[in-house]
């Protein structure tokens, strides 16, 4: 399919559904028209095909994990998802292979009120870069650098799915429904409503590196230092039952691809902030005066740390 | 280099300038106080070694492009660049390189109010994705779709010296100087002011796929036709020494690249736009009625076009 083709194509399936949308796809640029006194957060990603995914995913679920990832960073700037661009390069662009991206893209959206404004295609190794922009009210976004000594620290959802889900990729044919679930976590991560965290939560992160490394960013942008009890970190029953404890403590704490919320924040706002989320948040520790990432167990016994370091892409 | 550590680095080179930019980079996103009342227009492209330039171009040219490319789309929307978010995909990371990379984005931006506000780096082919947001007011921006019958069509600067670059690049240790001088357009392309234009040209795209490409994205976006003088094209002292005749009409007509904007607008407004540009703006045919593109020379007769495809990356 020629290019031009393709871009007419999609385009058509892209009709902005927001008011405040006033160009779509088309021209050399989107048009967009921010509601008043509204600060945007502004996010980029680029997902790699055998690096940031398994090189045999399905285009629906690279399409979903694309948009699922950018949106969950503006989840943890505490921004309201709005426009979304995508950037596609492919060894070839297949109409229906195409179609069946767009569609993952669009499920990952869901209900949110998100257009993709704008795009380009062009013929490289199989790679998507997402710029998403959200809105937010002044002062009210959720930084990594708010986290107050004596915080708690909190994460949504549960760990180490996605990081076991990943380990059980290349036997997926034969994988158990525990270990299908995890797969399932891994291909088509949800996004949490961080939103509902404003004036809530004083510092913010999505887990995308891995606990150890993406609670290393708040501590370190903040200026505080923590202890986790490692035996407090959420974990599904699927991954309970399909990993024993040293595997699963590993995964959770040093394992990526969760996108859930980790976030900091005061003693009191603790009930608020659960009633505001859709989802579980649990308890994992709190914030220090003392530099550096301590670890404990449910007896307080200090967990050896075997890989903090997260996910890096130059390591 | 870490990733984390050359984010570090490179955010440390980026300090914000814009007192709108409200966080740069370092979170899970960046933040930005939008003018009120203006809208924004956003673009996206997407720049691989070996397809959108050679993959021998050096580091400060690399960045250089892909700054040049997609500020040329906010321009041919009428709109004022602000922001540019950078995701950068490359075999590996050194710092020098990227230090150069960053020289030759900067240096693309020159003196326009524009932020480098966020980006992502990753390992892989190498690959440049832009997304560039800049303002505009409410309805003054310059769409495909506004060429009215009997409009004039006029285009910035000369065409045609970058697709010659292209053809001299392999050789261009013996080139001559005015070679030397079309690569340097292919390699570090001109952006035009085009938010000068607004209220003046009734439509406008920006010349990246070639003279018969973009006039035709007009033409199709406006329902209309045109009549270009082949003969009426500026081409640049150096191309025209370089090139004889039909080779540089070829050139012109159909060679990418150049970043040149094509415009139409009324007799009337003409004078104006001239006035309103730091560069020439030359008349090169009008809007007919009657859809396609018809290509005269001086004296009236058809010229036959060779190629009118454009640049097409699925082609």
């Amino acid at each position: 399919m020629r290019e031009f083709a393709l871009v007419d194509r999609l385009a058509q399936r892209l009709n902005p559904q927001r008011a405040d949308t006033r160009l779509g796809i088309g021209d050399d640029a989107a048009l967009i028209a921010p509601p008043p006194g509204q600060e945007l957060a502004i996010t980029t990603d680029t997902l790699i095909a055998g690096r940031h995914f398994p090189s045999d995913t399905a285009a629906f679920d690279i399409g979903y994990k694309a948009l699922a990832v950018n949106l969950s960073d503006l989840a943890a700037m505490g921004a309201a998802p709005a426009w979304v661009t995508i950037a596609l390069a492919a060894p070839e662009l297949d109409a229906d292979w195409c179609d069946a991206l767009l569609d993952g893209a669009l499920a990952a959206i869901g209900r949110a009120s998100v257009d993709i404004i704008g795009g380009d295609t062009t013929r490289g190794e199989l790679t998507l870069t997402i710029t998403a922009i959200g809105c937010v009210p002044p002062s009210a976004a959720l930084r990594r650098s708010g986290a107050r000594v004596g915080d708690l620290i909190a994460v949504t959802g549960t760990l180490g799915d996605a990081a076991y889900g990943l380990q059980c990729w290349d036997a997926r044919a034969s994988a158990s429904p525990d270990q299908q679930a995890c797969i399932a976590r891994l291909t088509r991560p949800s996004w949490r409503t961080g939103w509902a965290l404003r004036g809530l939560a004083s510092a913010a992160i999505d887990v995308s590196d891995g606990l150890a490394a993406d609670l290393g960013h708040i501590l370190n942008a903040s200026g505080v230092g923590a202890c986790v009890n490692i035996d407090a970190l959420p974990a599904s029953p699927a991954l309970a039952r399909a990993c024993d404890r040293d595997q699963r403590r590993q995964l959770q704490f040093a394992g990526g691809d969760d996108y859930e919320l980790c976030i900091t924040l005061a003693d009191s706002a603790l009930d608020s902030a659960r009633a505001a989320l859709d989802c579980p948040l649990t308890v994992i520790g709190r914030v220090e005066a003392e530099a550096g990432l301590r670890v404990v167990d449910r007896e307080e016994r200090p967990w050896a740390v075997e890989d903090t370091r997260g996910w890096d892409h130059f390591a």
